[in-house]
Protein backbone atom coordinates (compact mmCIF):
# COMPACT_ATOMS: atom_id res chain seq x y z
CA UNK A 1 0.00 0.00 0.00
CA UNK A 2 1.01 3.38 -0.74
CA UNK A 3 0.71 5.75 2.27
CA UNK A 4 0.59 9.84 1.17
CA UNK A 5 3.36 12.55 2.70
CA UNK A 6 0.47 13.37 4.73
CA UNK A 7 -0.98 9.70 5.92
CA UNK A 8 3.17 9.14 7.10
CA UNK A 9 3.28 12.39 8.72
CA UNK A 10 0.13 12.40 10.46
CA UNK A 11 1.74 8.82 11.86
CA UNK A 12 4.77 10.56 12.82
CA UNK A 13 2.96 13.03 14.81
CA UNK A 14 1.17 10.71 16.50
CA UNK A 15 4.14 8.66 17.26
CA UNK A 16 5.54 11.58 18.61
CA UNK A 17 2.54 13.33 20.82
CA UNK A 18 3.21 11.38 24.01
CA UNK A 19 6.78 11.46 23.88
CA UNK A 20 8.92 12.52 27.03
CA UNK A 21 8.71 16.67 26.23
CA UNK A 22 12.98 16.91 25.47
CA UNK A 23 13.03 13.82 22.99
CA UNK A 24 11.12 15.66 20.10
CA UNK A 25 10.02 19.24 19.32
CA UNK A 26 6.68 17.90 18.79
CA UNK A 27 6.31 16.41 21.88
CA UNK A 28 7.66 19.85 23.44
CA UNK A 29 4.96 21.51 21.78
CA UNK A 30 2.18 19.15 23.05
CA UNK A 31 3.55 18.98 26.60
CA UNK A 32 3.28 23.16 26.41
CA UNK A 33 0.01 23.08 25.05
CA UNK A 34 -2.70 24.26 23.18
CA UNK A 35 -1.88 27.75 23.45
CA UNK A 36 1.73 27.31 22.58
CA UNK A 37 0.92 25.07 19.55
CA UNK A 38 -1.94 28.24 17.85
CA UNK A 39 1.08 30.86 18.54
CA UNK A 40 2.62 28.45 16.07
CA UNK A 41 -0.35 28.60 13.43
CA UNK A 42 -0.25 32.53 14.26
CA UNK A 43 3.63 32.66 13.82
CA UNK A 44 3.83 30.92 10.50
CA UNK A 45 0.78 32.35 9.01
CA UNK A 46 2.07 35.48 9.21
CA UNK A 47 5.98 34.45 8.00
CA UNK A 48 3.68 32.59 5.24
CA UNK A 49 2.13 36.06 4.40
CA UNK A 50 5.48 38.23 3.87
CA UNK A 51 7.47 35.51 2.13
CA UNK A 52 4.28 35.69 -0.41
CA UNK A 53 4.50 39.59 -0.60
CA UNK A 54 8.70 38.81 -0.93
CA UNK A 55 7.95 36.03 -3.37
CA UNK A 56 5.96 38.53 -6.10
CA UNK A 57 8.70 41.06 -5.79
CA UNK A 58 11.59 39.04 -6.45
CA UNK A 59 10.14 35.92 -8.74
CA UNK A 60 11.72 33.43 -6.10
CA UNK A 61 9.05 30.92 -4.26
CA UNK A 62 11.45 28.98 -2.07
CA UNK A 63 10.89 30.61 0.85
CA UNK A 64 7.32 30.38 0.32
CA UNK A 65 7.09 27.18 0.28
CA UNK A 66 9.35 26.71 3.40
CA UNK A 67 6.48 29.16 5.38
CA UNK A 68 3.71 27.32 3.85
CA UNK A 69 5.25 23.81 5.10
CA UNK A 70 5.79 25.11 8.55
CA UNK A 71 2.17 26.18 8.25
CA UNK A 72 0.70 23.28 7.17
CA UNK A 73 2.74 21.22 9.86
CA UNK A 74 1.95 23.62 12.94
CA UNK A 75 -1.74 22.79 11.61
CA UNK A 76 -0.78 19.22 11.72
CA UNK A 77 0.11 19.27 14.95
CA UNK A 78 -2.82 20.94 16.15
CA UNK A 79 -5.27 18.72 14.98
CA UNK A 80 -2.95 16.30 16.41
CA UNK A 81 -3.24 17.58 19.23
CA UNK A 82 -7.21 18.37 19.66
CA UNK A 83 -7.44 14.50 18.46
CA UNK A 84 -8.65 15.10 14.81
CA UNK A 85 -6.23 14.43 11.56
CA UNK A 86 -5.50 15.65 8.32
CA UNK A 87 -7.91 13.61 6.57
CA UNK A 88 -10.75 15.19 7.98
CA UNK A 89 -10.12 18.48 6.42
CA UNK A 90 -9.33 17.06 3.21
CA UNK A 91 -12.50 15.06 3.57
CA UNK A 92 -14.41 18.33 3.99
CA UNK A 93 -11.99 20.16 1.00
CA UNK A 94 -13.52 17.06 -1.01
CA UNK A 95 -17.37 17.78 -0.12
CA UNK A 96 -17.34 21.37 -1.01
CA UNK A 97 -15.56 20.84 -4.37
CA UNK A 98 -17.66 17.54 -5.34
CA UNK A 99 -14.06 15.99 -5.71
CA UNK A 100 -13.79 12.24 -5.48
CA UNK A 101 -11.90 12.00 -2.11
CA UNK A 102 -13.91 10.65 -0.24
CA UNK A 103 -13.31 7.25 -1.89
CA UNK A 104 -9.39 7.95 -2.33
CA UNK A 105 -7.98 5.92 0.16
CA UNK A 106 -10.20 2.78 -0.64
CA UNK A 107 -9.29 2.88 -3.87
CA UNK A 108 -5.65 3.31 -3.29
CA UNK A 109 -5.42 0.32 -1.20
CA UNK A 110 -7.47 -2.06 -3.75
CA UNK A 111 -4.87 -1.16 -5.90
CA UNK A 112 -1.89 -2.61 -3.45
CA UNK B 1 -5.07 6.82 -11.95
CA UNK B 2 -5.94 7.70 -8.43
CA UNK B 3 -5.33 11.16 -7.87
CA UNK B 4 -5.18 12.71 -4.43
CA UNK B 5 -7.47 15.57 -3.39
CA UNK B 6 -5.17 17.93 -3.31
CA UNK B 7 -4.18 17.08 -6.56
CA UNK B 8 -7.88 17.12 -8.02
CA UNK B 9 -8.47 20.77 -5.98
CA UNK B 10 -5.15 22.19 -7.62
CA UNK B 11 -6.37 20.90 -11.32
CA UNK B 12 -9.84 22.85 -10.02
CA UNK B 13 -8.00 25.79 -9.10
CA UNK B 14 -5.65 26.41 -12.06
CA UNK B 15 -8.81 26.17 -14.04
CA UNK B 16 -10.41 28.90 -12.21
CA UNK B 17 -7.30 30.97 -12.15
CA UNK B 18 -7.53 32.55 -15.43
CA UNK B 19 -11.47 32.89 -15.80
CA UNK B 20 -13.97 35.49 -15.72
CA UNK B 21 -13.92 37.12 -12.05
CA UNK B 22 -17.36 36.65 -11.92
CA UNK B 23 -17.58 33.40 -12.75
CA UNK B 24 -16.24 31.88 -9.03
CA UNK B 25 -14.85 32.64 -6.05
CA UNK B 26 -11.43 31.58 -6.79
CA UNK B 27 -11.34 33.66 -10.21
CA UNK B 28 -12.64 36.77 -8.05
CA UNK B 29 -9.98 36.30 -5.26
CA UNK B 30 -7.10 36.32 -8.35
CA UNK B 31 -8.70 39.55 -9.85
CA UNK B 32 -8.42 41.01 -6.81
CA UNK B 33 -4.77 40.33 -6.80
CA UNK B 34 -2.46 38.81 -3.79
CA UNK B 35 -3.27 41.23 -1.05
CA UNK B 36 -6.89 39.74 -0.82
CA UNK B 37 -5.60 36.40 -1.13
CA UNK B 38 -3.26 36.70 1.87
CA UNK B 39 -5.82 39.10 4.06
CA UNK B 40 -7.89 35.23 3.58
CA UNK B 41 -4.95 33.42 4.08
CA UNK B 42 -4.59 35.67 7.17
CA UNK B 43 -8.53 35.90 8.13
CA UNK B 44 -8.78 31.67 8.20
CA UNK B 45 -5.61 31.45 10.36
CA UNK B 46 -7.22 33.78 13.45
CA UNK B 47 -10.72 32.26 12.31
CA UNK B 48 -8.49 28.59 12.77
CA UNK B 49 -7.52 29.69 16.14
CA UNK B 50 -10.53 30.60 17.98
CA UNK B 51 -12.13 27.14 16.73
CA UNK B 52 -9.19 25.58 17.96
CA UNK B 53 -9.72 27.12 21.77
CA UNK B 54 -13.53 26.24 21.00
CA UNK B 55 -12.88 22.88 20.53
CA UNK B 56 -10.62 22.60 23.66
CA UNK B 57 -13.29 23.75 25.76
CA UNK B 58 -16.38 21.97 24.17
CA UNK B 59 -14.58 18.78 22.65
CA UNK B 60 -16.45 19.43 19.07
CA UNK B 61 -13.99 19.57 16.31
CA UNK B 62 -16.08 20.22 13.60
CA UNK B 63 -15.86 24.02 13.07
CA UNK B 64 -12.44 23.47 13.70
CA UNK B 65 -12.19 20.87 10.89
CA UNK B 66 -14.02 23.52 8.86
CA UNK B 67 -11.76 27.09 9.27
CA UNK B 68 -8.47 24.48 8.76
CA UNK B 69 -9.88 23.36 5.50
CA UNK B 70 -10.57 27.09 4.66
CA UNK B 71 -7.33 27.97 5.61
CA UNK B 72 -5.89 24.82 3.70
CA UNK B 73 -7.74 26.09 0.79
CA UNK B 74 -6.48 30.12 0.95
CA UNK B 75 -2.83 28.51 1.04
CA UNK B 76 -3.87 26.80 -2.11
CA UNK B 77 -5.27 29.74 -3.91
CA UNK B 78 -1.92 32.01 -3.07
CA UNK B 79 0.55 29.15 -3.98
CA UNK B 80 -1.57 28.61 -7.14
CA UNK B 81 -1.65 32.80 -7.40
CA UNK B 82 2.54 32.83 -7.39
CA UNK B 83 2.85 29.74 -9.86
CA UNK B 84 3.26 27.10 -7.12
CA UNK B 85 1.21 24.29 -6.03
CA UNK B 86 0.53 21.94 -2.92
CA UNK B 87 3.21 19.25 -4.13
CA UNK B 88 6.07 21.48 -3.62
CA UNK B 89 4.88 21.89 0.12
CA UNK B 90 4.37 18.11 0.68
CA UNK B 91 7.81 17.20 -0.93
CA UNK B 92 9.42 20.01 1.36
CA UNK B 93 7.49 18.54 4.53
CA UNK B 94 8.49 14.48 3.05
CA UNK B 95 12.46 16.01 3.00
CA UNK B 96 11.90 17.27 6.69
CA UNK B 97 10.73 14.12 7.88
CA UNK B 98 12.75 11.42 5.80
CA UNK B 99 9.07 10.27 4.51
CA UNK B 100 8.67 8.51 0.97
CA UNK B 101 6.76 11.32 -0.19
CA UNK B 102 9.15 12.31 -3.12
CA UNK B 103 8.52 8.88 -4.79
CA UNK B 104 5.00 8.84 -3.45
CA UNK B 105 3.18 10.13 -7.06
CA UNK B 106 5.15 7.77 -9.23
CA UNK B 107 4.58 5.26 -7.28
CA UNK B 108 1.19 5.73 -7.58
CA UNK B 109 1.47 6.00 -11.26
CA UNK B 110 2.99 2.59 -11.59
CA UNK B 111 -0.11 1.04 -10.10
CA UNK B 112 -2.56 2.41 -12.21
CA UNK C 1 -10.18 69.34 31.59
CA UNK C 2 -8.01 68.06 28.30
CA UNK C 3 -8.93 64.66 27.64
CA UNK C 4 -6.86 62.91 25.51
CA UNK C 5 -8.25 60.77 21.84
CA UNK C 6 -7.91 57.53 23.39
CA UNK C 7 -9.66 58.52 26.29
CA UNK C 8 -12.43 60.73 24.32
CA UNK C 9 -12.37 57.58 22.19
CA UNK C 10 -12.81 54.75 25.22
CA UNK C 11 -15.98 56.78 26.38
CA UNK C 12 -17.56 56.57 23.14
CA UNK C 13 -17.12 52.57 22.97
CA UNK C 14 -18.23 52.75 26.27
CA UNK C 15 -21.76 54.62 25.44
CA UNK C 16 -21.99 52.64 22.42
CA UNK C 17 -21.14 48.98 23.96
CA UNK C 18 -24.72 48.39 25.32
CA UNK C 19 -26.28 49.85 22.66
CA UNK C 20 -28.88 48.55 20.04
CA UNK C 21 -27.36 46.01 17.79
CA UNK C 22 -28.18 47.89 14.99
CA UNK C 23 -27.71 51.69 15.97
CA UNK C 24 -24.12 51.28 15.82
CA UNK C 25 -20.95 49.44 13.87
CA UNK C 26 -19.83 49.24 17.79
CA UNK C 27 -22.96 47.69 19.50
CA UNK C 28 -22.95 45.21 16.42
CA UNK C 29 -19.82 43.57 17.28
CA UNK C 30 -20.18 43.87 20.93
CA UNK C 31 -23.48 41.85 19.99
CA UNK C 32 -21.89 39.15 18.04
CA UNK C 33 -19.45 38.86 20.88
CA UNK C 34 -16.00 38.06 21.82
CA UNK C 35 -14.90 35.89 18.64
CA UNK C 36 -16.09 38.61 16.33
CA UNK C 37 -13.97 41.02 17.79
CA UNK C 38 -11.11 39.07 17.41
CA UNK C 39 -11.19 37.91 13.99
CA UNK C 40 -11.42 41.98 13.20
CA UNK C 41 -8.35 42.48 15.44
CA UNK C 42 -6.65 39.52 13.39
CA UNK C 43 -7.87 40.72 10.29
CA UNK C 44 -6.43 43.99 10.60
CA UNK C 45 -3.21 42.65 12.08
CA UNK C 46 -2.50 41.29 8.78
CA UNK C 47 -3.75 44.08 6.76
CA UNK C 48 -1.10 46.09 8.91
CA UNK C 49 0.75 43.77 7.93
CA UNK C 50 0.52 43.81 4.07
CA UNK C 51 0.14 47.74 4.13
CA UNK C 52 3.28 48.01 5.63
CA UNK C 53 5.16 45.75 3.46
CA UNK C 54 3.76 48.17 0.82
CA UNK C 55 4.48 51.42 2.35
CA UNK C 56 8.23 50.39 2.33
CA UNK C 57 7.64 49.95 -1.28
CA UNK C 58 5.99 53.07 -2.41
CA UNK C 59 7.05 55.73 0.04
CA UNK C 60 3.12 56.21 0.64
CA UNK C 61 2.17 55.59 4.51
CA UNK C 62 -1.91 56.65 4.35
CA UNK C 63 -2.64 53.03 4.00
CA UNK C 64 -0.34 51.86 6.82
CA UNK C 65 -2.10 55.08 9.03
CA UNK C 66 -5.54 53.61 8.53
CA UNK C 67 -4.68 50.49 8.87
CA UNK C 68 -2.75 50.93 12.11
CA UNK C 69 -5.88 52.54 13.22
CA UNK C 70 -8.21 50.17 12.42
CA UNK C 71 -5.99 47.62 14.92
CA UNK C 72 -5.61 50.04 17.64
CA UNK C 73 -9.74 50.84 17.08
CA UNK C 74 -10.62 47.11 17.24
CA UNK C 75 -8.04 46.30 20.57
CA UNK C 76 -9.83 49.14 21.96
CA UNK C 77 -13.32 46.99 21.71
CA UNK C 78 -11.87 43.95 22.62
CA UNK C 79 -10.48 45.65 25.92
CA UNK C 80 -14.27 47.71 26.53
CA UNK C 81 -15.77 43.83 25.76
CA UNK C 82 -13.64 42.54 28.40
CA UNK C 83 -14.02 45.49 31.13
CA UNK C 84 -10.50 46.90 30.64
CA UNK C 85 -9.17 50.07 28.33
CA UNK C 86 -6.51 51.69 26.93
CA UNK C 87 -4.89 53.24 30.28
CA UNK C 88 -4.25 49.98 31.72
CA UNK C 89 -2.47 49.34 28.42
CA UNK C 90 -0.33 52.74 28.68
CA UNK C 91 0.08 52.24 32.39
CA UNK C 92 1.75 48.95 31.51
CA UNK C 93 4.27 50.59 28.89
CA UNK C 94 5.16 53.20 31.26
CA UNK C 95 5.75 50.87 33.57
CA UNK C 96 8.12 49.04 31.14
CA UNK C 97 9.79 51.66 29.63
CA UNK C 98 10.41 53.55 33.42
CA UNK C 99 7.89 56.56 31.72
CA UNK C 100 5.82 59.27 34.07
CA UNK C 101 3.06 57.65 32.33
CA UNK C 102 1.39 56.80 35.84
CA UNK C 103 1.55 60.32 37.23
CA UNK C 104 0.05 61.05 33.73
CA UNK C 105 -3.82 62.16 33.91
CA UNK C 106 -3.19 63.66 37.28
CA UNK C 107 -0.61 65.89 35.97
CA UNK C 108 -3.13 67.07 33.31
CA UNK C 109 -5.94 67.38 35.69
CA UNK C 110 -4.04 69.70 37.61
CA UNK C 111 -3.36 71.70 35.11
CA UNK C 112 -7.25 72.02 34.36
CA UNK D 1 4.78 70.59 29.51
CA UNK D 2 3.17 67.50 30.08
CA UNK D 3 3.80 64.65 27.29
CA UNK D 4 1.43 61.46 27.13
CA UNK D 5 3.00 58.16 27.47
CA UNK D 6 2.84 57.83 23.60
CA UNK D 7 4.73 60.90 23.11
CA UNK D 8 7.79 59.72 25.46
CA UNK D 9 7.74 56.43 24.03
CA UNK D 10 8.04 57.57 20.76
CA UNK D 11 10.33 59.44 21.44
CA UNK D 12 12.14 56.62 23.37
CA UNK D 13 12.08 54.42 20.12
CA UNK D 14 13.65 57.31 17.89
CA UNK D 15 16.47 57.44 20.52
CA UNK D 16 16.74 53.76 19.62
CA UNK D 17 16.12 53.71 15.98
CA UNK D 18 19.83 53.93 14.84
CA UNK D 19 21.51 52.62 17.76
CA UNK D 20 23.79 50.05 17.81
CA UNK D 21 22.27 46.63 17.16
CA UNK D 22 23.39 45.25 20.05
CA UNK D 23 22.61 47.94 22.23
CA UNK D 24 18.57 47.52 22.81
CA UNK D 25 15.93 45.38 21.76
CA UNK D 26 14.62 47.86 19.65
CA UNK D 27 17.89 48.88 17.92
CA UNK D 28 18.23 45.15 17.46
CA UNK D 29 15.09 44.94 15.86
CA UNK D 30 15.98 47.58 13.28
CA UNK D 31 18.37 46.20 12.54
CA UNK D 32 17.18 43.15 11.55
CA UNK D 33 14.60 44.91 9.30
CA UNK D 34 10.72 45.24 8.80
CA UNK D 35 9.92 41.51 8.11
CA UNK D 36 11.40 40.71 11.55
CA UNK D 37 9.31 44.18 13.03
CA UNK D 38 6.02 42.57 11.31
CA UNK D 39 6.64 39.02 12.69
CA UNK D 40 6.51 40.62 15.83
CA UNK D 41 3.31 42.43 14.85
CA UNK D 42 1.73 39.23 13.91
CA UNK D 43 2.79 37.20 17.12
CA UNK D 44 1.84 39.39 19.28
CA UNK D 45 -1.94 39.95 17.53
CA UNK D 46 -2.16 36.05 17.90
CA UNK D 47 -0.73 36.38 21.73
CA UNK D 48 -3.56 38.98 22.09
CA UNK D 49 -6.25 36.75 20.59
CA UNK D 50 -5.27 33.37 22.68
CA UNK D 51 -5.00 36.23 25.99
CA UNK D 52 -8.82 37.32 25.64
CA UNK D 53 -10.41 34.15 24.74
CA UNK D 54 -8.65 32.93 28.29
CA UNK D 55 -9.43 36.23 29.99
CA UNK D 56 -13.52 35.62 29.32
CA UNK D 57 -13.23 32.38 30.75
CA UNK D 58 -11.03 33.12 33.75
CA UNK D 59 -12.14 36.97 34.46
CA UNK D 60 -8.42 37.79 35.06
CA UNK D 61 -6.88 40.32 32.20
CA UNK D 62 -3.86 40.69 33.33
CA UNK D 63 -2.33 38.69 30.43
CA UNK D 64 -4.44 40.69 28.06
CA UNK D 65 -2.92 43.74 29.28
CA UNK D 66 0.25 42.77 29.03
CA UNK D 67 0.00 41.22 24.91
CA UNK D 68 -2.21 44.19 24.28
CA UNK D 69 0.77 46.24 25.11
CA UNK D 70 3.25 44.16 23.09
CA UNK D 71 1.03 44.49 20.19
CA UNK D 72 0.88 48.30 20.53
CA UNK D 73 4.50 48.35 21.42
CA UNK D 74 5.44 46.70 17.93
CA UNK D 75 2.72 48.51 16.36
CA UNK D 76 5.06 51.84 17.39
CA UNK D 77 8.50 50.14 16.52
CA UNK D 78 6.54 49.30 12.85
CA UNK D 79 5.84 53.16 12.65
CA UNK D 80 9.13 54.68 13.58
CA UNK D 81 10.47 52.24 11.06
CA UNK D 82 8.98 53.59 8.09
CA UNK D 83 9.09 57.17 9.33
CA UNK D 84 5.84 57.77 11.06
CA UNK D 85 4.58 57.93 14.77
CA UNK D 86 1.82 57.37 17.18
CA UNK D 87 0.14 60.85 16.70
CA UNK D 88 -0.95 60.20 12.64
CA UNK D 89 -2.93 57.15 14.18
CA UNK D 90 -4.82 58.90 16.41
CA UNK D 91 -5.15 62.13 14.47
CA UNK D 92 -7.04 59.70 12.21
CA UNK D 93 -9.11 57.87 14.82
CA UNK D 94 -10.49 61.72 15.38
CA UNK D 95 -11.09 62.60 12.58
CA UNK D 96 -13.31 59.21 12.58
CA UNK D 97 -14.86 60.41 15.60
CA UNK D 98 -15.23 63.25 15.18
CA UNK D 99 -13.02 63.99 18.18
CA UNK D 100 -11.25 66.69 19.61
CA UNK D 101 -7.81 64.98 18.80
CA UNK D 102 -6.41 67.08 16.37
CA UNK D 103 -6.10 70.17 18.38
CA UNK D 104 -5.59 68.08 21.56
CA UNK D 105 -1.05 68.76 21.45
CA UNK D 106 -2.07 72.26 20.99
CA UNK D 107 -4.50 72.73 23.93
CA UNK D 108 -2.20 70.98 25.55
CA UNK D 109 0.71 73.28 24.91
CA UNK D 110 -1.13 76.30 25.52
CA UNK D 111 -1.57 75.45 29.08
CA UNK D 112 2.02 74.57 29.70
Amino acid sequence: MTQSILEQLDAVLSSRKDGDPGSSYVAGLHHKGLNKILEKVGEEAVETVLAAKDAELDGDNSKLIYETADLWFHSLVMLSHLGSNHQQVLDELARRFGLSGLDEKAARDNQS
